[in-house]
């Protein structure tokens, strides 16, 4: 992409609205605009930043044998009144009235949804297990939207279900859930901490949070000192044997539940959620398939949860610095920038298609800064928005093929050739992607 | 994917509900699901067949340098006042207050709401041409919604918006566009037909609507003969030329505008529509940019949309015959369907392995019936949900390696070697993708 040809709205003033560091990041690097309290349009450098988290979770559910669906925004209330929870969930659900009167609301989650559609299909055990999900935009009117997308009213989230004709099937189901998710977070450059959780208004007896550890995170999270190993390359653990290991989060946490000298703590962001339902919805709902003896079963459920646009802010709290983001490779708008010092200048501007054009060629995203800038805003917009390469080229080096290479992360820079810049930076992607 | 872990229900049943092919189809070929009047979930066939469309539509657009967003579905009422079309929608329009009683509206289109984000962030006329575009979820609360997801209130629409220093710019735009949409809709197989039309609440004084050419079309065309020559390959034109061409919908046709001889008439269905808008939201709304004369300029306007969720009923519509749909290779759920017909026959069960890894080894997406059904339950449901290709492994010939490979648009049938009927699909697809 040319810049030129880009729409990227930076700010360079601080947002006065934004309390945390990545609502004023996400602000300044022009990826999200507010339209009212807690309901964002997302620019389109936050656009290609949901759709590659987007991208990874769909990727990783579908390995896991997930099927995806997607459920309308807005929905009939009758069925939260079989379920119950019409009246539970109160003003926080959007409720209204369509033209003929008949009462709607905006989705802010699925079960009752998903259970009808269910019932109407699947009539046997035979068609069990089954793993719906879907990527759909849920409304939740909170009533102090804060934080930017953190905690929005409009937010993306990824909601999956599935059926299972008895408990121990459903919690197969969980442990191959709580995997993914592990998968899914690690892919995106984050450390998470799945939590022991209170299941709360969704109902059910068996719930893990999956926490983005930041210093900046909203809670406080107690864990096994394993967990530090395990991120550290220095213990590699099953899925079964994590998951037997101590975590929690502030309420829930017991002093003496492990020996002090493995007790660690850090701060916390929820990003997802597991839980198993049992029948709560099913027999609510009255629904039930026919079992391998004839008989009726009222299949058991899991719910799985993943905030997904709540993840772009999660991201930049776990990784930035005082001059803006560092996004990892796998969810980064662009992989590269190319920073051209003098438009017009016939070296400048035929290295800054070299190596444009050999970047994409290789499959990668480069954003070229082709404006007519000066070179210490070109830099600073490039440290904002975070891209993990970039690649300066003014007059005087490029006159001898040679370009600056920054790696944003590290702020490590070289001079090298045009050739090796583009060599190095396709050639670390491969290995961190096979990584 | 292998059907035993996919959810298609599909229904044996006729829906008394469905008064349309496509709608019938859709249905029963289990791609949706009702969930209220004119709101609909779909199911993984169906959303495999949206997001083909998608692809199709953000490809080509992003080709012809628009630039990609994101706007939320709800949005204040306030910006709807400033541009006077607060009390001019109605109750097509659907409003409610949230929890704090400020009054909230669900998207029918966004003319206002990219206006405000444009004049938050562009100063200059340095910055246009600019064309802003999302595919996002619209409700429009339809008096009588019918027809399944072509005439829908919840529905997935593209819309794009452009912004230009002056008359002539715009009109530049509005060209390329034009031949943007020519191009999607060829490349899904549709043969549509632009007509000039009335531009309507939307306002402004030049504008096309693209019509699906289909014997269930909801309108009548009058056009020249030309386009017939077009479709049949035997003329070629530039789009300045086709524009040119008489073409009108019903209401606006006027018998003598061509001689009778050059005249022909179609039924259309609506799929999009692209219209000048000149300054009317710009001007309303109080929006200006510094000129190159340092005065200022109030920018002229376009406004493209494209209805994705109505395109997938629209190629049924104009794809179908009385077994089932007919998908263009472009907007195939699969790319092929693979039928064992002696699941756990080891000479059928090995070559329909071998067949079903091929084809994705080569990058397509077959689908696999390892179900145990009989042939014919099989044969009626490929032909129901219309894969272009149909492989079909029997216990005789499979033990001769050979498979009987079926074209669906035409029936016409095969026997050959599992080779060349992986071969071939894959030649097929190689030589339809380039053409």
């Amino acid at each position: 992409m040319r810049l030129s040809q880009y729409f990227l709205p930076v700010l360079k003033e601080e947002p006065k609205e934004a309390q945390i560091v990545s609502h004023r990041f996400m602000l300044r690097a022009g990826m999200i605009h507010q339209e009212a309290a807690g309901i964002y349009s997302w620019l389109p450098l936050g656009l290609r930043v949901l759709q590659n988290i987007e991208n990874i979770v769909d990727d990783e559910l579908q390995k896991a044998g997930c099927v995806p669906v997607l459920m309308p925004t807005l929905q009939p209330t009758d069925l939260w009144k079989e379920s119950g929870r019409y009246d539970a969930l109160g003003k926080e659900m959007l409720r209204f009235n369509d033209r003929a009167e008949r009462e709607l609301l905006y989705s802010p989650t699925c079960e009752e949804m998903i259970v009808n559609l269910f019932s109407a299909y699947v009539k046997s055990y035979k068609q069990l297990p089954l793993n719906l999900y879907q990527i759909q935009w849920k409304f939740r009117d909170e009533v102090r939207p804060r934080f930017g997308v953190m905690r929005g009213r409009e937010f993306l989230m990824k909601d999956a279900y599935s059926f299972h004709v008895d408990v121990d099937d459903a919690k197969r189901e969980y442990a191959k859930m709580y995997d993914a998710y592990t998968a899914i977070f690690k892919r995106m450059g984050l450390t998470t901490i799945a939590v022991a959780a209170d299941s709360g208004a969704i109902g059910g007896n068996l719930s893990h949070e999956f926490q983005v550890i930041a210093d900046t995170g909203e809670s406080a999270v107690y864990y096994d000192a394993a967990f530090d190993e395990i991120r550290a390359g220095k213990l590699t653990l099953s899925g079964d044997e994590m998951r037997a290991l101590y975590a929690a989060a502030d309420e829930q946490h017991k002093p003496d539940a492990i020996p002090a000298d493995r007790l660690r703590t850090a701060r916390g962001i929820e990003v997802g959620h597991v839980f198993y339902l049992g029948q709560k919805y099913t027999q609510a709902m009255g629904v039930a398939v026919s079992g391998g003896d004839g008989a009726q079963v009222t299949p058991h459920m899991g719910c799985y949860g993943i905030g997904v646009s709540r993840l772009a802010g999660a991201i930049i709290e776990a990784s930035h610095d005082e001059n803006g983001i560092i996004w990892p490779e796998s969810v980064a708008p662009f992989d590269a920038g190319i920073i051209n010092l003098r438009m017009g200048d016939a070296a400048c501007d035929t290295v800054c298609e070299q190596i444009y054009s050999h970047l994409k060629t290789a499959g990668l995203s480069p954003l070229y800064d082709d404006t007519d800038k000066r070179g210490g805003e070109k830099f600073a917009t490039m440290d904002l928005i975070g891209l993990p390469w970039q690649i300066t080229v003014g007059p005087r080096s490029a006159a001898d093929g040679k370009v600056e290479l920054k790696y944003r992360r590290t702020g490590e820079k070289s001079e090298i050739s045009v050739e090796d810049a583009v060599a190095h930076i396709t050639g670390q992607r491969t290995k961190r992607l096979a990584a």
